[in-house]
């Protein structure tokens, strides 16, 4: 199979499993054509390992300024990245995106709630609206039957935390009731999109990365960003119409809800 | 099974399920202690028909004002219900209160989103959180072995269409994006909850009333108020610590995530 992807944008491209997302994407086997890699201040200190990326691939990277919290940023994001790729659109969206506070039911307050559907859920829910239209050109203009990330696709990061049926295993050492809520938010919106957008042949996935040694993972974390985005990779490439809405960890094993 | 229950609270109890409930639950064959049924303007004319049910029945029902999308409103309604309960607490808590808007993902405003998850995920989180303390003297001062709606309970009203496994058989009829993204963000919730609780007896459990013929479900619908809420009532007197953190429909049949 060819893996070749075309054009790709990936949100919160400035570090931890997004930066390398972007790296392994532009600098693997088969680059893609075109990647758009987003961030909050491409200008800013949190920026720059993405700009010396960039730098180094000028042809292919394109750093775009996103708050993935602000409809506002995303409407600007998605009129540049429209204006470049044009009619052959996007092939793959990433949101990769994301917050975690850590508080159980107790310690979580109203603004935790609020901010992290904000960007978790909200976020990739209006990156998806206004990114629509270009799935859709895409969709159109690829040529390639059935469904796939070449094609037409949304990956949504998600976690293993947002499963109804394994909170036992995971709650004591790590409650974040806030994100666990937002997950399990970001799943039922993906299923709802792969439902409503699959006559549009428009593919949409759910991949729990592990636990990745990030900001985010911390230091005890069980894997590094290497493994989980190359894992991550290779399930994306691997996609069919018989993973549209699926959940699956970075190895390809589907998680329960 | 001596199934009579203590102090009650019930949100949206003006009309529809809620409704339905306060009077079965103060006219049935065992008739609570204490019902507090709370709606957002008791003086209007949409609470009449709640207000000539408390008529009936002064000695248990109170009408309490409560606008589960407001913090202050909440804290307020805590106060005054914490005032007549005393040190007896709160035996069992209903978040019923809840809004549905029916567009898919392209029909779906970022203010739909953030009204749906504000009454139907933030109302239950504020309430949990407020009312917490009466519901952990309940479960110290009932003097009741084990889990039971008769000690400490929460019970959050949910919904088949946040049965993530099942949306392919509801999507066309009912996209109802917002509202599933709000009822599986409840389960989790109440997931967590009862995770977090269970080492203070507060059971928590969430129900699925089935289709019902209310304002909110339609005329379609394929079962009436009554008859739902008898099965919920019936479920609620039988849940024991095995259900902690179930999702059941309205005759007890467990739902899949
Ligand atoms: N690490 C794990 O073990 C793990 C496990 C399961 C799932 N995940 C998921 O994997 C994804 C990436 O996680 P990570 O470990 O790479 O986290 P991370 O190291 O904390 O990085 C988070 C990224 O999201 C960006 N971001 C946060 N808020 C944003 C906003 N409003 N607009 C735009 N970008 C924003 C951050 O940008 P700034 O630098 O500007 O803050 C950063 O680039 C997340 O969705 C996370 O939930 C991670
Ligand atoms: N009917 C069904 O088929 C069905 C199926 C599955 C689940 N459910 C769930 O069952 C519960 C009750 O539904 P229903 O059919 O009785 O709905 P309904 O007839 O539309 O009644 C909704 C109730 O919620 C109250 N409410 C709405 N927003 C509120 C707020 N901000 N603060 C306080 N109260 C508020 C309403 O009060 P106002 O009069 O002030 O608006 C009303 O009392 C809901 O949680 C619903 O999601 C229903």
């Amino acid at each position: 199979m060819d893996s070749q992807l075309g054009s790709v944008l990936i949100t919160g491209a400035n570090r931890g499993l997004g930066l390398e997302m972007v790296k392994q994407m532009v600098e693997g086997p088969h680059p893609v054509r075109k990647m758009f890699a987003c961030c909050r201040d491409p200008d800013g200190a949190r920026a720059e390992a993405l700009q010396m990326l960039a730098k180094k691939h000028p042809n292919i990277i394109s750093v775009v300024r996103l708050d993935a919290s602000d409809l506002c940023s995303i409407k600007q994001c998605a009129q540049q990245v429209g204006s470049l790729v044009g009619t052959g659109g996007l092939n793959l969206l990433i949101n990769n995106a994301g917050i975690l506070f850590k508080g159980n039911v107790q310690e979580t307050s109203p603004e935790d709630m609020l901010n992290t559907f904000n960007i978790n859920v909200m976020g990739p829910m209006n990156m998806l609206k206004e990114f629509l239209p270009q799935l859709l050109a895409a969709a159109k203009a690829s040529g390639i039957p059935g469904m796939s990330s070449r094609k037409a696709a949304v990956v949504n990061i998600s976690s293993f935390l947002a499963s109804m049926g394994s909170i036992g295993q995971t709650y004591d050492y790590m409650p974040a009731v806030s994100y666990r809520i937002s997950k399990a938010g970001l799943n039922m919106l993906t299923m709802c999109a792969a439902e409503e957008l699959k006559k549009d042949q428009i593919l949409f996935s759910l991949l729990h990365p592990g636990w990745v040694r990030t900001d985010m993972g911390g230091e005890e974390g069980e894997i590094d960003a290497p493994e989980s985005v190359q894992g991550m990779l290779d399930v994306m490439a691997s996609l069919t119409e018989k993973q549209n809405g699926a959940l699956l960890d970075y190895k390809g094993k589907s998680i329960p809800w």
